[in-house]
């Protein structure tokens, strides 16, 4: 694995999450993008908590992961870091004309319009979980992303990608897509070729690779006093 | 203004929205980006409910505005449009390396961090003003708005603007914090140093000619049975 200690490319990620955000924390995704492009990366694992001192919000001001230093660049947000690994090397942008364009296009589009619905589910089934609204919010928050979904569904069709050949935004998409699981699961399956779509992607050995190397890495401890549901 | 009705550039937006969206429907952020680098456009304006017809679904497959067409490339996502007008002519990237890798990180953060929070503001006084729990939820959404406005000023200090110069990060960055108004706006004046940067770029002339452009568009009729509460 591209994981590799001498590496010119450093990303940060936690040492430790609980088990519904691993395979959904956003290093995955850069992790799998500098994958689909052969670079090799080393990762300096932070344990909880210390994301939000001073010496991680350096890096990002928000004080989370992951981050991307690549000795030219020291960059934060995974959309962004995603779009610089499809400039630097080969292998994230499609043929044709505008390919960079057409491709943050998508990436836009997975983190700004597909998302938000989804992050609405997160915050109400996980966040606000012990409040008396989380149940009756649920179903109006369901159909807004059936409508994503289905909008989604109609534009790709037949297509095995979304701009004929995988590019990162399709990556993106397909890690959005991600989050359809558990109780929202079956909206995806509604949508037979998103849920094709999204085992297209998971197929690829650069996916695979990022995964495995995204939960080796959860080593740390839980934060004191933390007990898993 | 630069909106000629032979120009090579054509964005999509509304002929009429609600009072509340006026100033905030996305074309704005379009027509500031194209006023900053003084690229000539026209508007095909789309009366309410057209953007969810099969025509305009073809340009966008989530029926939004805006669309971006110049001959070469048809986009959506007014991020994507953004960064795309950054590249296209000079005046919305930083000086100095990796210009665009650090602008678009900004317009990700604006658009994926910033925002989200933000948004969920408008569902919970919008969309759901009328269920039992939109008062109850609206604290804990001002306090996750009040952290990110937080990180935010740390974050942006005494500098003028994110990267030195104007780029396209301020530009979208600004235009997120212009959803704070009516009963969020408190939240933007805890924080001065976002306030007059909030104001520095509505002082912009390039933002003057881009709101008086967006405003005068706003010439349709609302949709049948609509009132204004």
């Amino acid at each position: 694995m591209p994981e590799v200690a001498s590496a010119p490319i450093t990303i940060t990620a936690y040492d430790w999450v609980p088990g519904f955000a691993r395979g959904l924390v956003r290093d995955l995704r850069v992790r799998w993008a500098l994958e689909e492009v052969g670079l090799d990366y080393r990762v300096e694992y932070l344990p909880q908590g210390t994301q939000k001192e001073p010496a991680h919000r350096q890096r990002q001001p928000f004080g989370q992961v992951p981050t991307f230093e690549d000795g030219e660049v020291k960059l934060f947000e995974s959309g962004a870091i995603v779009l610089h690994i499809a400039d630097r090397a080969p292998g994230l942008l499609p043929a044709g004309p505008n390919a960079r364009a057409r491709t943050a296009e998508w990436v836009f589009a997975a983190l700004n319009t597909v998302e938000p619905p989804l992050s609405d589910w997160a915050i109400a089934t996980l966040f606000e979980a012990d409040q008396p609204w989380s149940e009756p919010r649920q179903p109006a928050i369901r159909e807004r992303i059936d409508e994503r979904l289905g909008e989604l569904s109609r534009r790709l069709g037949d297509n095995e990608w979304l701009e004929g050949e995988f590019c990162a935004g399709d990556l993106m998409m397909i890690a959005v897509l991600q989050m359809l699981r558990g109780e929202i699961a079956d909206l995806l399956n509604r949508y037979p070729n998103l849920a094709e779509y999204r085992k297209r992607g998971e197929a690829r050995p650069a996916y695979a690779r990022a995964l495995a190397a995204h939960l080796a890495g959860f080593t740390g401890d839980p934060p004191e006093g933390w007990t898993e549901d």
